[in-house]
């Protein structure tokens, strides 16, 4: 089945499809709820600025099976641009069949030819599954821990 | 002591000063380690391109006592723009005379002023008392665990 999967960049044609798949993957994890507002507003920000980021989708020629959404910045540790890897997401009728493993090798590929020096993620801590999967990609746990704080959005302009 | 001090944006003038700082932070830090280049290099592109991101520094007359490195990104969960808080660093020098707070408080006011909706930082797994200064301000630790894949350098361009 999965060579007749490709990986491209997402358009904003794409928009209510990568909005679906994100809504989905903040309903499993513990830290987000799903909110199609923010979702369809924060996606559309990255595709809008391609400097900011880059969004690549899993396809067929008929549907849009996964995603992925790479952010960039500048890292003081390793000296250039890195990737902050967010919203790794194969859609739940169509995973077991490596279309998340199509998807990562296209990010390496796309990471190590626009020279970034090193991907980030934020992986869920309940799922040994998604970690198993990362780490056969090279990634490696770090002994940081994320602490976060929300700003009341009455103050956004 | 402190009503003395100020926070201010720093410029690519504080560029060495900024360096030794966070040289001086990723000797104590697990997951890093100094590298003059690289840290040089990473504070000029975030102090030469404004809209990636903003240092601040608490400072005298005299000297520089500390620094935060603030870099904007998007977030699909939050449905606009975002703070990575990185490189938080009072000198050894100076510290317990509350420039942290004095800095901290700055990010925050800064923070809500842009319409910033959530600040993350990564801090060290070992050190309880910095989660505890930072959960002073509002932080909370976040369920997600944190994976990293260094790519090699020389396909940087």
């Amino acid at each position: 089945m999965t060579d007749l999967a490709r990986v491209e960049p997402a358009t904003l044609d794409q928009l209510n499809d990568l909005v679906e798949l994100v809504m989905e993957l903040f309903r499993i994890e513990a830290d987000f709820k799903p909110d199609r507002a923010k979702q369809e507003q924060g996606l559309r920000l990255i595709l809008e600025q391609p400097s900011r980021g880059r969004i690549f989708m899993v396809r067929t020629d008929h549907k849009i099976i996964g995603m992925v959404n790479l952010l960039f910045t500048i890292s003081t540790a390793e000296g250039g641009f890195v990737i902050l890897m967010e919203d790794v997401i194969i859609h739940p009728d169509h995973r077991g069949h490596g279309y998340g493993s199509i998807l990562l090798e296209h990010v390496l590929e796309f990471a190590r030819k626009k020279g970034f020096l090193r991907i980030t993620l934020l992986t869920d801590a309940i799922s040994a599954e998604s970690q198993r999967f990362f780490h056969r990609f090279g990634f490696e746990r770090s002994h940081m821990i994320p602490m976060r704080l929300n700003l009341p959005t009455d103050a956004a302009s």
